[in-house]
């Protein structure tokens, strides 16, 4: 087994080198690391050769594997990601408030890096230069630790981006890949608050519960999402329709995808059999309960379970309601705190259905599919944590960034 | 042992009805629980006697029995709390941020209550009506558990608020105290993820080391503060010594006094002599490396420990360097993240001792006491974090809230 503690010390001391890095500096090391992943495409990819073949003999999924893969283009959309992290602007140094106070004392508050960030994540590789970009960018040292079905990738890929620091006379330790496979080294690595500042799990509702029970060092939960769309008494049905077809089926794998349609029973009939139809083209599987059923061709009677379930897959619960009041506590009940939509044309109930709904972004007449960094203008995220403390949504840049008092004084005391 | 899932989903139903109130009846409740209290303070005292009765058998020391009493002016002081909390801004329902993007969606932020706060805390029945205050006014339902020590006293004060709670029609457990004392249920409390959205601890450090250890609920550190002050090379002395002297003695059990002095070598000779008879006046007991111990009439040498205590008492350490350089490396290796400060009338090194010191609170030439919820202009406050995650330094009413985005669209689907 490694030694973690080592570990530690070293992102220590590299932290403290990259916070004196201007962000200019910085920048010029992203793109330089952005250029040596291109130029050791072919070496990567031949690692991820490796990484396929093992994944492939032990049965993983075709799901897994393309998450696994990696190809030219692949290589180029990191390397782009990199870039594109160089050209945001940098967080660090902003005061973010100042003011005089009564007895002279200036205090302001000032963004600085929160300084080693640790990150546990499963086997996919573009995982890997992403974070190491975020929190390089913001000043602070990395330590990873990817799933052990990618690591002949992220060792191929660390050392591409370590050849891109090392021709900027940056440290290497501020990216740190954790090659170890032992559990007792992930475990070790929740309990490394001495070095630590926070860590992100990144990946399925296990790996993150995993996280959340035996970490002692500050947790951001990350990605679950139970996403429901709820369909008012008062609806545009034609918007229904579009809108949950796209957070459906536009993409089923990630946590923004719908998982659960709540359906006011006055639209049941309106809604359901031309929806089916068209969720029938994708093949989507329909979980119903029994006033739903009815109307679903095909469907199936859904268990309370289903209530609970993120799916990731062509999979949609339907549940019958008969009060927008009703639609709120099931909601509520269920769901784990991402995304979640009401379509309606009731301005009332939109305006109630943002205020008591408790997740981490509310949507009226639009589809859930657009909690993303990108897509709310950050630029670029980590993930889309699932907690309240520090960030709730999708976190970009300032996500990894913390505060520090900055106090200008002329000999005051205190009375 | 009481059923903490019940209380859980007390707090959760009682966490409803008050995100539900304006920010009018909330004070009016605030206004209320403090009459209450002073209504009530015959009784408060006489269950707080039982208290220190059975403290003074139990052998508390001096400290923590005057940290346990309670008296008329000290419930008016409580009161007087709870009606600063209600003339307080309430943050709740802030939009932070709004903008409309490319595609018409129309994201905004806004600020809401955590949720259900829990608080662990020591023997000081003071922090019971605080504590309640802060979180009542940010709309958050709170779980107590104070010290068993001071149990009287807290039932007392609780039924007092709850009384006031109650004549403004508002559930009673919005404010629940947990009169359990078995340690299984602080340990069960720190696992209620279910329903506490955030655990905060205040006290000593054993007390805070155990919640970080134990606590699967989101944490914030608070409290701990081995604070120095470095005199530079260039400071003014006499500034030095007036801030030096109330950083210790102005009060000596709190966190933010200074606990350490570091001094450079070339001012050893003029500071050490007439600090150390000012400060003897107040029988401070000062602990020395050998360089300094020349300078320090009655001091005693220092061991490796002393760098890394937190005394809260008329101890202070004195740490000789020969350079700026060393004088940051001793702090940030000992310091808890709290206050430090630097005196000098060097602008470099000014600048520099802001940037590279790694604490909450970074001062240039004023006394580490300052580092407070009013003294900073938060009015009030529930703590002072320690951590980088969420909030760092003095914690007022909105380090008790998160943010939600809330996104008003037309019908957008992702492409």
């Amino acid at each position: 087994m490694i030694n973690l503690q080592e570990t530690g010390r070293r992102a220590e001391e590299a932290k403290k080198i990259l916070a004196k890095c201007s962000t200019g500096q910085k920048n010029e090391a992203l793109r330089a690391c952005a250029d040596a992943l291109e130029r050791d495409a072919a070496i990567i990819i031949r690692e991820n050769a490796k990484d396929m073949e093992k994944g492939r003999a032990k049965g993983m999924s075709a799901g897994l594997l393309d998450r696994l893969l990696l190809n030219e283009a692949r290589i180029a959309g990191m390397a782009d990601g990199l870039r594109q992290v160089a050209a945001l602007p940098d967080p660090i140094g902003e005061v973010v408030r100042m003011s005089t106070r009564p007895n002279g004392l200036i205090v302001g508050q000032k963004r600085v890096p929160l300084g080693v960030v640790g990150m546990i994540y499963e086997a996919r590789p573009n995982v890997t230069p992403d974070a190491f970009g975020l929190c390089f960018k913001t000043g602070n040292a990395v330590i990873l630790k990817g799933g052990s079905d990618a690591l002949c990738s992220n060792i191929a890929i660390v050392d591409s981006l370590w050849s891109g620091l090392e021709k900027c006379g940056l440290p290497k330790d501020v990216l740190q890949l954790i090659t170890d496979t032992d559990r007792q080294t992930a475990v070790e690595l929740m309990r490394l608050n001495e070095y630590l500042d926070v860590l992100i799990p990144r990946g399925g509702a296990g790996l993150i519960r995993t996280v959340v029970q035996n970490s002692t060092v500050p947790v951001i939960e990350t990605g679950v999402g139970n996403c429901h769309i709820y369909v008012d008494e008062s609806a545009d049905l034609a918007m229904a329709e579009n809108i949950i077809i796209n957070a459906k089926t536009q993409r089923v794998g990630v946590c923004n995808a719908c998982e659960s349609l709540v359906v006011h029973s006055a639209v049941l009939e309106k809604l359901l059999p031309s929806l089916t139809e068209k969720l029938s083209a994708f093949s989507v599987e329909m979980r119903c309960d029994e006033r739903a059923l009815a109307f679903v061709k095909g469907g199936v009677p859904a268990t309370e379970e289903d209530w609970g379930t993120e799916y990731l897959d062509y999979i949609l619960s339907v549940k019958t309601v008969d009060s927008f009041d009703e639609a709120v506590a099931h909601i509520n009940r269920y769901n784990t705190g991402h995304s979640e939509a009401i379509i309606t044309e009731s301005y009332t109930n939109a305006q109630r259905f943002l205020e008591e709904i408790d997740a981490a972004c509310v949507y009226v007449n639009a589809s859930t599919r657009f909690t993303d960094g990108n897509e709310f203008g950050l630029g670029a995220e980590i993930g889309i944590s699932t907690q309240k403390l520090h960030a709730r949504g999708p976190m970009g840049l300032e996500a990894l960034t913390t505060t520090k008092h900055i106090i200008y004084g002329s000999g005051q005391v205190r009375q």
